[in-house]
């Protein structure tokens, strides 16, 4: 029977990708040596990264007054590590609360600034995202920060805010190598590795270089984006395997098209998905639909009793991890770069049937 | 040709792990994902992470009163976030600094609160211990910290300083699971995973319960050692792969006979090694004898063109990575648990010849 992993992420990789994977665990640098015990300061690790960076940088089209740091564990922990390196001289930031996430990511910019929250979702009930005219930016601000795509409500922006002179940032974590995306609109972007870009334990960071040298004094070194980028990502050991994987997906997207062709097909998915959805009369998505996500699809049935139903036979037909996030009630099928037309393909047969069998009699 | 691998770290790995560890790849859970796909959520993950808790707890007979937590990012991440995580209500911390990390590690602190360094091994140039009944510990202190074996100087301690009612906080993380250590002796231990405990990504924290609750409001919440003890340790996607890596290790050294014997071999390596430099007239160690690390051998040859020679030499017959840190100016050879007898015997036989070559006649 086949096998589809709909997680939110980790999320499945490309079976292209487990495959060079496994040559990384042998003789890799013709030494004996794996890729996990090559010493960092060394020739075969430089290569790696210098590879993964140079085809990050082609696939993005990274202007090269921006930086690309590679930074150990995840974007949570950047949600602290944001206000700190950019907070020197200014008192205060402003955040676009879109959903779960971004919700946690300001709350964590309050240990060290005054937050102002240009929009509030939640007076949606976190089903569509403000409109931007109407955000209260305030110019005086370090930076205005957005979260790209919202894992748990399912929430995506489809264009950027205008924050003029204030830095927009982006928490482009769960939409990031799904689309090519326009560097030049921000002064940074972040990135957690295990949703398109590898495996947990490892964060992108794309930063414009006017935003280095505005660290807080209790910045910690090895977080300090500005002393990152003098090291060259290198201050002590990176994470060298997660660093290595996120190499091997880059090299892939490549191969598959770039993110024209991973738009393309993202775009694909998410539209038979909803449209399976709105003409089901039984699943139903809350999500305006100027702002469903493309990544994490997000839907209920009529009843928690049916959900569950739902969820268990889909397990027993192969399709995994369907359940939605802790926050919120219903289901998600998350979209990722690695999650394969046929996985698609075997979730809207399972969902008509399903929907065949419960749906009232019309 | 046998090919051997003397990093200080990311280090060589046991070749039972690195075959484990290729399991890991392929269909894990049964439903077709390797680790590094599975939901950090699920059952999956749930059991690599008890599994890898449980072992660690037995190796190092760790008492229930003390947590382990599992953090993201390396050691040096640390140097900061363990005066984030104490310092509530106090307003210094002891270090004794023994060498080049442990000067790292007061630095860092120093951005937090007042450093008092209680023993400075800068004045014998980190060639020995500065005898711990003349350190000058402040009661007042949060804590005391000592870095239990330097990597760049080939430092070790024998002993465990008694520092009364201030917690003694060690970086263990280079002699790590390399001998048992009575965990009872320590306020909290720390360890970052690519020298003895898997692969770079991942930091193990053991901290008693009672410094649980004592960290600053600046702490980012990943980072919180609370609130990891109380999520244990989940608060955001974990390091998979390099959870499941040191859980793969842990079980090893299990099987291999536990730290004692883990320590048996140490032992017998660092003995041979240095004797054969003793003992040789031509190498030399500038470490006091009662301070020699069992862990990074670090000696030098008469000539710095003599010590290239030995490194190309060396190379050319398999014995690599004993170029010395950046920060000394000789060669070393790290002998952590992954390091066979066949690799140290490799390296013998090569000082003997190498000797034997450029040694001024007697």
């Amino acid at each position: 029977m086949a096998s589809y992993n709909f997680a939110a992420g980790p999320s499945a990789l490309p079976k292209a990708v487990l495959a060079a994977a496994r040559e990384g665990l042998g003789d890799w640098d013709g030494n004996g040596q794996s890729v996990m015990e090559i010493p960092f300061t060394g020739e075969a690790f430089a290569r790696i990264h210098s590879e993964a960076e140079a085809t990050l940088r082609r696939l993005l089209a990274i202007p090269s007054d921006y930086q690309v740091l590679f930074i150990q564990g995840g974007a949570y922990g950047q949600f602290s590590l944001l206000p700190m390196n950019l907070l020197r001289g200014r008192e205060s930031v402003d955040y676009a609360v879109t959903g779960h996430w971004s919700q946690r990511a300001a709350n964590e910019a309050k240990r060290y600034c005054r937050v102002n929250i240009v929009a509030d979702g939640a007076t949606n009930g976190f089903t569509d995202i403000p409109e931007w005219p109407e955000w209260s930016l305030d110019p005086a601000a370090a930076y205005c920060h957005i979260t790209s795509n919202e894992t748990a409500n399912g929430i995506q922006f489809r264009e950027w805010p205008e924050t003029g002179s204030v830095p927009l940032v982006a928490d482009v974590t769960s939409d990031f190598l799904m689309a090519p995306l326009d560097i030049r609109r921000f002064g940074l972007v972040y990135a957690s590795a295990q949703k398109n870009a590898g495996i947990a334990g490892l964060t992108l960071v794309i930063v414009h270089q006017s935003l280095l040298g505005r660290a807080l004094p209790i910045t910690p070194t090895v977080f300090n984006y500005e002393l990152l980028a003098a090291a060259n990502s290198r201050i002590n050991t990176p994470p060298v395997w997660a660093l290595y994987l996120a190499g091997l997906v880059f090299k892939w997207i490549l191969a598959e098209g770039g993110l024209a062709e991973m738009a393309a097909r993202n775009r694909r998915h998410a539209r038979w998905l909803y449209q399976a959805i709105d003409e089901s009369g039984f699943y139903h998505c809350r999500v305006a639909e100027s702002a469903r996500s493309s990544v994490n699809v997000c839907f209920e049935l009529p009843t928690a009793p049916l959900q569950q139903q739902f969820l268990a036979e889909a397990e027993a037909q192969g399709l995994h991890n369907l359940k939605g996030h802790a926050a919120a009630t219903g289901l998600r099928a998350s979209l990722y770069n690695g999650v394969s037309e046929a996985a698609v393909s075997g979730l809207l047969a399972f969902m008509h049937d399903f929907a065949r069998c419960h749906a009232p009699a019309a």
